[in-house]
């Protein structure tokens, strides 16, 4: 019972459409929708009615099936199909450019399609959605036992923006140990920052944990400082949506903030996130693109009337890169890489596997 | 033509009542609101409709002068009246415990009050009030003399909360600087921090800034990390609820996070006020009350529908505290500070006057 909404991602009927949780009516609404074409999955996706890094990337494999079924519907096939899937997923990847995971999702599938011999392209594309979503779960469920081994009954845990079930598949993966602890019945105490400007932190964190019965604590971002002070703060659980060769980690905007507040504080503040996440094309946070978004999101979203002065010049980065030097460690599904991390992040991906650099 | 809403508080016709800009409304609506009673007075404080230290003990001496007015057209005076109004006093400033301002004010009231001698004692009470705003408007003045020496031109400066003239008389402190650089020609950049919960830095702060023709940005508060990091920030400029012996400040919720960040990116960090803000009786922030505020702030005040799920827990406190060793130096009318602040802070009010370890 701590997975307040299973399956907030899943194929509709026929699979040739894609049901989801629209994150943006949450906590008042549980309102599905289902989405068909190339323009609505593309405005789900930035209007964030689906969001978190792993939850985009299964996303993103149910919709290319579902299109690449429309297609073959309407007698596409071949190498025709193919480029007609390439361009599809090219967009689709564009439309948010911070989460590596959209444009692993998107490639996997691409790769998939191109492999397919014998069959329908699109037998080959449900495989490998399907694949990606549960790979997700299994990842979740290892992040959470990993992530659950650096805590202890008791332990306050700060967490930013929202790594939830909503986030990935199950569990997720900063609220995955937390999660999981409330099921074995560890008790932990947690600080959700609320996360301006969408508040994710506010309406999917404190609703996903409440829901599960967590004991949890709803601050303002400004307010995690005071929070550490007071002691109440073991360690900080964020996710990721993507980290470089050297361990910068791009996650939402305020968590390189939270890091800095930990470091000063002694607090350990660990990055959690599936494999996937990790690119290690990209060696440090400054070649991670930082998507910036539209300032009527600070001056007046979720109001009930402007709360800053007409035309007032906003800056509002969605997300911020936390420099590898402040982070304790970063859990993934495979182990917990320490520092250094151009050392035990490569490990993770080296043959033979399951030997990193990790304590589990 | 930097100062957007001069006298936003004044005595009411026949100065039995006090006339104030309800900030509250800002910046949709230019609202004045005409107080009488003390409940009417008290909850005008504990509302925030007129909030910032400086502020409501300006506001706080009309109070206690338009009262005694109003007792002594009903009769009362000498030793009744005079004990009537330290009742009144103690109320007034049991409205909000963090600034010190507030009953600091009402002690001089208090203290004109006892002297008068000869005389109705509401005359000596309409002097104090008087006196106390004129002499915040010349401290102000005098703080943003101090403030703007260690400013240059093209500087970017990243501010808290709203310490402008809305939080004092004239100019204000942390903004007093940056008002009487757009008056002078020289150009400044500045990032206004929203200040969560209750968001006096986006309603407040980029207002005056903007009426008053300053090239302001506004950003959500977890934000500072990122325009700290790309090098737009050359000082942070606060302001201060209450100061103690050591240094350690007292200020809106947030601001130690802000000074922490500060001193992670090389970036001075100062804390502007008259010296009422100083409260050499307070030995370090440990004696400073925190003043806790409702968690409907954070749930769902300002918003159209609640943004957090029904009744999850909440944690608002409205200040913290920012250790001295985080603080670069304190400007007050009198000079600027420099650590040891236990010997700094002092010098200021021994005599001979006027030579406190300053560098005008």
């Amino acid at each position: 019972m701590t997975q307040p909404y299973p399956d907030h991602i899943r194929l509709g009927p026929g699979e040739d459409s894609v049901i989801l949780l629209d994150q943006t009516q949450l906590p008042n609404r549980l309102e599905e929708r289902q989405v068909r074409s190339l323009a609505e999955m593309i405005e789900a996706i930035r209007s964030l009615r689906v969001r978190g890094a792993p939850a985009i990337g299964i996303f993103a494999g149910y919709c290319l099936y579902a299109l690449s079924r429309q297609l073959e519907a309407r007698g596409w096939k071949g190498p025709a199909l193919l480029a007609e899937l390439e361009g599809l997923g090219a967009a689709l990847a564009g439309a948010r450019p911070t989460a590596v995971n959209l444009s692993w999702a998107v490639d996997r599938m691409l790769r998939a399609a191109r492999g397919s011999a014998g069959e329908h392209m699109s037998e080959a594309l449900g495989r490998e959605c399907r694949a990606i979503h549960q790979e997700d779960q299994d990842m979740c469920h290892k992040i959470s036992e990993y992530g659950l081994s650096l805590l202890q009954s008791g332990d306050g845990v700060l967490t930013h923006c929202n790594a939830g079930p909503l986030a990935t598949s199950r569990y997720g993966t900063a609220l995955g140990p937390i999660l999981l602890a409330q099921e074995r019945g560890i008790s932990l105490r947690v600080f959700a920052d609320e996360t301006r400007p969408l508040l994710q932190g506010a309406r999917l964190t404190a609703w996903e944990l409440q829901q599960a019965g967590v004991d949890v604590t709803l601050i303002c971002d400004n307010m995690a400082s005071i929070v550490m002070k007071n002691g109440w703060v073991q360690a900080c659980f964020v996710g990721c949506d993507r980290v470089a060769a050297n361990g910068d980690t791009a996650n939402k905007i305020g968590t390189s903030g939270v890091a800095i507040l930990a470091r000063h504080y002694g607090v350990p503040f660990y990055v959690l996130g599936p494999t996937s996440t990790i690119d290690l094309s990209c060696p440090d946070g400054d070649h991670i693109p930082i998507e910036e978004r539209d300032g009527e999101e600070i001056r007046s979203l979720w109001y009930r009337e402007p709360m800053a002065p007409s035309g007032v010049k906003c800056y509002n980065p969605a997300f911020d890169i936390t420099p590898h030097t402040l982070i304790s460690a970063i859990i993934t599904e495979r182990g917990i890489c320490r520092p250094p991390y151009s050392l035990s992040l490569p490990a993770l991906f080296s043959p033979p596997q399951g030997e990193p650099s990790y304590s589990p």
